[in-house]
């Protein structure tokens, strides 16, 4: 099962290229769409129990980090992976372009400040990772701002790792063909255009310049303590299951457990 | 339908008895547990309907308040409640014992920090309310102060109201023996002794104090704005059913809908 994950698992030594991935690849489907949701119904289910155990032993935290250019399917995931658990443990933040208070801050301020607490499994829909994207495609930071980035980053997760977090960072990977007809039909069906914003077109244009920037920035942050997996996305129940996965797995490995009973409370009377 | 409410519905006008109201009543339920399980399974997909049109809309706000004593099921009623909704939109706080830096500042001022955006669904467990409860219990603070302190919740939900948030509130009614089954579970049961606080036993002991202070805080604080909803407690399925039925009636009322096709779009074409 675990050696799955391996081709999708970013290396720790900087040697990789994002388009040795296939988004069309479907390494944890079993063939039949039935099948596959049910897997992923009873995962959904599984990860509630787990996410349980993590708040009632409330010590650690879980940090998943999801990014991945538009209608990578960063809000579908969120939606169908978390689709059992209950919002008591599981909370989202979104990062929106930064506003002017925000600006007045180190790039990691913002981020800081919605790490999970103790007992909490949060995931963030975009991350700090937007600031070694945006602004290296748009060339406000030079090659040696971007190699110091990289750097913080790194630091910065360290540090979250080491005092209680498990980081989980996922690329949703979808091919520029997928974005096409994915945008365009935010445009054709009324319903969807709210979602659609003329922004997403000019960033389009860019798309080769993205996807360097994403494979440099993922290149040289994939750690030990924090490791990134590419999710091919292209099939969306495909991208469910592979995210669902992961973090099951990477839960049942934190071996979490239901706080002991306590001794002293054997008897006790309620009056 | 909607009358079946209004006996839980604390007057605007001062004249309430909490007493009046029988923990045991199940007014929402249909007699069966599977059919208002069924029930209660229907809701929370319907909500989930609903929130998404919340969040699609991207205007207003919506903000669940829930109070109750210790074991009322606070925690229970958001699991079950939102088990279909996604985490993308609905968020949770839970407001625990304030520390030294919420001490510093007015009691007002934590709260403000996380009210729900716009598209958010914002549901807290316990609130501003803990402090016209606990302080007037321990009496920390005077009738005079009490009365101030009404007031000011009246006016912070008015300003919450007038900038586009709709104020749910619900207390969770229980009753004192059934708070005291409850609370002998955590104990007997080791896998829920993590839920069990001595501090809830000294509290326990106050209980008619408690219930005095809910009383009042109530009476003062239900308004045409943001009124007070007493929600029988002791069946948890009815409580549960209660909740979703309100929230949906409430969130209906406010007639959402996806924004409106943007003709500017009409046959752009995605390169």
């Amino acid at each position: 099962m675990s050696n799955k994950f391996k081709p999708y698992r970013v290396p720790t030594d900087g040697d990789f290229r994002l388009r040795a991935i296939d988004p069309n690849d479907i390494p944890f489907s079993e063939g039949s769409e039935d099948v596959d949701q049910g897997n992923l119904e009873a995962m959904a289910k599984e990860l509630d129990k787990l996410q349980n155990k993590l708040h009632a032993e409330g010590r650690r935290k879980v940090l998943l980090v999801l990014q991945g250019m538009d209608t990578s399917g960063k809000d579908g995931t969120i939606r169908w992976v978390f689709s059992r658990t209950s919002p008591l443990g599981v909370r989202v933040y979104a990062f929106k372009a930064p506003g002017e208070i925000e600006l007045s801050h180190d790039y990691l301020w913002r981020c800081h400040a919605v790490v999970p607490a103790a007992g909490q499994l949060m995931v963030w829909n975009r991350s700090h990772y937007e600031d070694v994207l945006v602004p290296v495609v748009e060339k406000w930071i030079d090659r040696a701002e971007a190699q110091r980035r990289y750097r913080q980053i790194n630091d910065f997760e360290r540090l979250l790792v080491e005092t209680g977090t498990t980081v989980i960072k996922c690329m949703l990977h979808i091919g520029q063909d997928e974005q096409r007809q994915r945008l365009q039909e935010r445009i054709d069906e009324p319903d969807k255009n709210w979602k659609f914003s003329r922004g997403d077109l000019e960033v389009r244009k860019k798309w080769s310049a993205y996807q360097q920037a994403y494979e440099r920035a993922l290149a040289h942050t994939s750690t030990e303590h924090a490791p990134w997996h590419v999710i091919p996305s292209n099939n969306k129940l495909h991208r469910n299951l592979m995210v669902a996965r992961l973090l099951i797995k990477t839960l049942k490995r934190m071996d979490l457990s239901f706080p002991p009973a306590d001794p002293a409370l054997k008897g006790l009377v309620v009056e």
